[in-house]
């Protein structure tokens, strides 16, 4: 068996996440079905990180083991010829160790979450980012974010599905980056998150940016340690798994 | 009556482009049946431009005469509404001047194509770009734009449905921008183009990014005014038309 390290970008609109599901496509189910195509072998797909219905990926990581003989280049052209039509392409694939996991091994996950600020609908960034209708105080919802950052009880932010066994995390970075034509970007990294980690905070960064918080609110929120003290849950659809490190390599 | 000047966005993706067609949808069809709906009225939508099949506008200019009374800003709502769920939006409305005209005033336009170079098929970007599998020489194709700045016949860059009167055009501006993640943007600017004239000179940069072509034979397919010297024609999907200009206001 060799056991294969993949980069996946996929627009996550027609799925229902990243993770194999009874009743709908996903991404899992669509990569081993290609690799089933390709190989003749029933292989599972591990993920650096399991993303919700409509999110989307700019460099998941996974791996595979494959008994067949392939090259990894060969391996990834394969699978991009049988995943068309499906909006998934492999942008990388290597060989790794056989104790390289694409979950366990992972030391640091970045997300992106996209906003554009407009009263119009969207059109070419539609199913791609969060449209707001009226302008975010960007200072504001820096200074929050800053509240957030370090080692904290995150129950607040933290889906009630979440399986994680501890609600204790370590936020690395949360920026609130202004870009082109009324967009934000907001960049979030850690070691991990808990599930609705991201798209809680950045519906609370909102809250704030439209006046209903401040920065105040957003520490108490955080405090509470209490899902009820949500304010805003932002929708899947503006957010991105953008990168997955991994020890002793230069990854992106 | 009043002449409103609308500022326009669409996803070309499922449009046979702006222009009212017998046998498909197009973007001027989809506003003047949201312009009839909200009105009652029968108006002709007129444009900066009219773009192919497949071609984006992120700000295409058009003037529309309506008796009803209606303020700028409630025609920009009802219009947003009314165009749900085509991928077109209303992103500005003022009211103008009876002779203002959204294609006979226009003083420039601005195109914008864009490329992406990977192996791996698009997915966030699909039907948005142009996906180029190998490396491009940008230095080669901004000498190669270098040649076709200025006044021309541009006879072999010019469709063989083009309707202009006359070859003869003034590029003002071409410049190969590279972008992050392997992106790269080509910008022209001119009082007007020729039907394909982006197209075809993006198709021909391309050429020469990839070798096949060196600039100087970018000046003899210039010089050739021969449709026959075309080496190649962009494809509709990469394009944009970013901007139209007119006299005494700040466009954009």
């Amino acid at each position: 068996m060799t056991r294969f390290a993949l980069t996946i970008e996929f627009d996550g609109t027609p799925f229902m996440g990243w993770q194999r599901q009874a009743h709908g496509p996903s991404v899992q189910e669509a990569i081993e079905r290609a690799i089933a195509a390709i190989t003749g072998e029933d292989a599972v797909v591990q993920a650096a990180g399991r993303t919700d219905a409509g999110v989307h990926a700019l460099g998941m990581r996974a791996h595979v083991d494959i008994g067949r003989t392939i090259t990894p280049f060969r391996l990834m052209e394969a699978l991009n010829a049988r995943l068309r039509p499906d909006p998934i392409a492999v942008l990388a694939c290597e060989e790794v160790a056989d104790d390289w996991h694409a979950r366990f091994s992972c030391i640091a996950r970045h997300y992106e979450y996209r906003i554009v600020i407009r009263r119009a609908p969207l059109t070419l960034a539609r199913g791609l980012a969060w449209r707001i209708p009226v302008p975010l105080d960007l200072d504001a919802m820096s200074e929050s974010a800053g509240k957030l950052l370090g080692r904290h009880d995150f129950t607040t932010f933290r889906s009630a599905h979440c399986q994680a066994d501890s609600p204790i995390r370590t936020l690395d970075r949360l920026e609130v980056i202004p870009g082109p034509g009324g967009t934000i970007s907001i960049e979030a990294s850690a070691r991990s998150f808990l599930h609705h980690q991201v798209r809680s905070m950045v519906g609370c960064l909102v809250l704030v940016g439209r006046g209903q918080w401040t920065p105040e609110d957003m520490r108490a929120a955080l405090e509470a340690r209490d899902r009820g003290a949500l304010g805003l849950n932002a929708p899947a659809e503006g957010l991105y798994f953008v990168r997955a490190d991994y020890p002793e390599e230069i990854s992106g």
